[in-house]
């Protein structure tokens, strides 16, 4: 956990990824990245020792890229998790006020958590879509035009120097980003209680039966999702994977089990990583499900077959 | 299978159950047994190697002593399964007629199997209960006064010399017995593709949810029942546990993690042992089910855990 | 509840069902039957109103004769239930005692019941099975030779007059012998907050699984089961249906949404009539699964269609 | 289905969705919107009788906004599909060749969806994303400079007249995006025989098992979910609502039943409407689960209430 390692993130600079960072203690050489994928393949190759890109937002939901490339990418796993309460300012070019602005800079993301107040105080201002929050303040600085504005996190109006026109102009004042980071593959951490497990399930079949099946896998050793996203395979509308985050750690008896079942119903099973909850909740164990039962179910059975 | 053992069987001599253990070929100085628990207490305390004892019927259903006694007991286990059609013959004492029958002893589950023929042909006259069809048959041959008949195997008419009225008199001419050999614990015969496992199933709490749930350990590793009794646990009314035969062996991966299951969600399981079926029917192989599938997943899942 | 109907009762006069048919209060005109067969034409036939006769036996489990039947019988409905603690008593001829007794009589389910007690005290005693306790005790009352005693109710002993030995020598004092009420079919009696339905339900397959999807119809609206009892169809061994008391009454909204879902899954449904428990114990309602919430799930599902 | 109707559309001129519309057999009046939010808050508002929307594309999966918006406003039904095979051009501005491209423009849709051919054959172009690639291919003919290029639809370049340099760029050439009518709420068109419903459903408890009691009110009634998507509620990391596409129409028995028990089970379930399918193709029916089933089920049911 305090091993120094090499870290890359979605860039630019004072991105929220890069801001998410600050909370991790192993990084060393911190590297901004174009985008998600371009840090994962420096992972992949070496390059980096790990990369935290984002992959869930409370208001979004999921970000694509990170679950796509995590599903199709090989030798990756998720090793750490970092939540980030998502605060949003508006800030613009020198000299310009509320009532001289003419556009807006920022990213999809970004641009949905606070369309509600932009609705109410600039109705009438075109929003332009660039690759980051960050990218929108920088955007700014390089061209201080009177008329533009930027919403990005406080960080990046102090990175590039942008003035500071608003503050805590995000609609949902509890919207909360996750961040991952992505390592390659190795011996997760030893489970501390309260971790969470990151799969692809791919179906054998796409019917509603198929999901039942696997979702049994989970309910059936008293295993909760804190997270099911369906995404499309890319191949035929209508063909979905899953991607979970389930409470618990590979070394669990009960997820082991789990894990056994995923793999006999479905199509391919794909293993991302077993790390600690940032917010530590251990969960809840149901009666029979815990690494005792399991023990005692296998030494019966063991007896049972060796007599 | 060939070593020869000493059999108890439920008596007296020329009953259904001594027909039926002339079908097992290990068999030396069979012995009657008044009951089956008389029977079961004799393999118990060593006195026999192995008893066959009546377990179902297909027109009366479970046979409660045995079912209830091998509940209770102690270190024993069915080792095999016979069935035998069952016939009956009306036999009577010389010089009775149909005309001048005017008592009818059998056992009765017997007089469940005839009572259409009975009621048909017989209306008029009494029925006594007693202990075993071949035990009315021996009371003729012990009291011979004209007007008794019986109910029971043609053996019993044969041995004990009582005359025979009418042959296949039962209403069901499908009918047919389950004997079972119980011994004691010993390593169960290794598969041979078409087994049964018999389990008694002690639920944890008397809801229809949890009989689901047990139920369910068996649907979700594609594993059928041919038999499930529901029997009161003698404590409380409403109180079950249930016996059920399963298809498969002890052996089989679907069988063994199955049986994981159970010991988890049961308040108790008792294994009573896998041995082969009569009728050697094979089971159908649900997909993703099979030795080989669970073989793999343990495979990927050790690898998981090992690297 | 209170016209008064004449009632049969499997007889003969003094026997456990006797008993139990004083705890009805619109007896008239009671009639023994000799068998639960007989009984039960008898109302199909109109001769009698109603019969009594026992369904289930907390030690012995299901009455065989009795499930069967209705099962098998057309036009019938359980009208109402008794519940009856079971008490034997050993009683003897004039003169014998203990140490003389040289044969018991009694009935197998009362047998069964007092069995613990007979192998310690009387072990050597032969028992000879007869159709009723109270048939035992007019045995011995018939023909009063020394050395013959019978296990059967108090009111037996007292019916015949034979001398009680022994009191109190059921093995288990807990047990209980629940009776039904059988009538010609009408319109069950209103709900009454603490109702049973019975049901026999026939599997349109035999796999574990067609029990399951049959179970979920109760489970998926939080209805539970106080009794469920497997028997066989008499075709063929492995054929099955399944009779059970529900909780609830026929006109509790979602007792009628489980019936339409078993109508669909099922081969065949019979509905054996719904009634007031016993024992007056309200069922617990699980969230959604009040009147009021398929009231309202209709409601608005009808506004959906209508619009 | 054919009288005319205004219609709005995500626009600019020439989008996807524009190309989409033209599927459509009663639109007049097509009105470009600049955002899904804006076209459906006209809906909403009466300006126009309905929009087209993008909601879902075989390689991104749901477009959240479409989602979301659907999921949040009151008054609104899907009442029609539209499936448009999704085909890109790279177009670039007079006299800019594949060697002199200096920026692409795109959505971040589309650029997701040609991101393999760009790596291989323009590795070292910047991409600038923008709100639509009808706006890309909008802004080159706005400002021609060289070295500008575009990825949009064929109907893009062309409308806008810029050169296009490659077609058919897509790197899978099987995706395709689906289109839905959204019109204020109305009673649905009749059932087609191959229908599809969608809803948008909110569980009680975010735990795995409440999804599971979701998907087994569909899967106990035969229905199959063509699409189901997690959305966060907005709320808390974790709290999900399900979009869902079911097999089958409003008017269907098992649909209707399934709602009931939806309505039962979820915290709240937004109906969105029941329309034909685009690709005609009629479900399987599962046996037990035709209308006449649940018809002659309503009628068993009503006949023994009714008695």
């Amino acid at each position: 956990m305090s091993t120094p390692r090499t870290y890359g993130y979605l860039g630019p600079e004072a991105t929220f990824t890069h801001q998410a960072l600050l909370q991790l203690d192993d990084v060393v050489d911190p590297r901004p990245f174009p985008d998600v994928l371009a840090a994962i393949d420096a992972v992949v190759e070496g390059t980096i020792d790990a990369a935290l890109v984002p992959i869930e937002n409370s208001v979004e939901g999921g970000v694509s890229a990170t679950l796509d490339h995590l599903a199709a990418a090989d030798g990756l796993m998720i090793t750490a998790e970092v939540l980030l309460p998502v605060r949003f300012v508006l800030c613009a070019t020198a000299g310009t006020t509320m009532g001289s602005i003419t556009e807006i800079l920022t990213h999809p993301v970004a641009d949905a958590q606070v369309r509600g107040w932009l609705s109410t105080n600039l109705p009438a201002v075109p929003v332009r879509h660039v690759g980051s929050t960050a990218g929108a303040a920088a955007e700014l600085a390089a061209d201080p035009r009177p008329g533009r504005a930027a919403v990005c996190a406080e960080i990046a109006a102090e990175t590039y120097q942008v003035p500071v026109l608003v503050e805590e102009i995000a609609d949902n004042d509890l919207a909360v980003t996750r961040f991952v980071v992505i390592s390659r593959v190795a011996r997760p951490t030893p489970p501390t209680g309260a971790d969470k497990t990151t799969l692809v399930l791919f179906q054998r079949e796409d019917h509603s039966g198929a999901l039942l099946e696997i979702l049994d896998q989970f309910a059936s050793r008293g295993i909760n999702l804190c997270r099911i996203e369906s995404r499309p395979t890319k191949t035929t509308l209508g063909s979905y994977c899953f991607s979970v985050d389930a409470e618990g750690h590979l070394a669990d008896a009960r997820m082991g089990e789990a894990l056994l079942g995923l793999h006999r119903v479905c199509k391919d099973v794909k293993f991302l990583g077993s790390y600690p909850r940032a917010d530590g909740q251990a969960p809840v164990i149901t009666p029979g499900t815990a690494n005792a039962d399991f023990a005692a179910a296998a030494a019966w059975l063991a007896q049972l077959r060796g007599r």
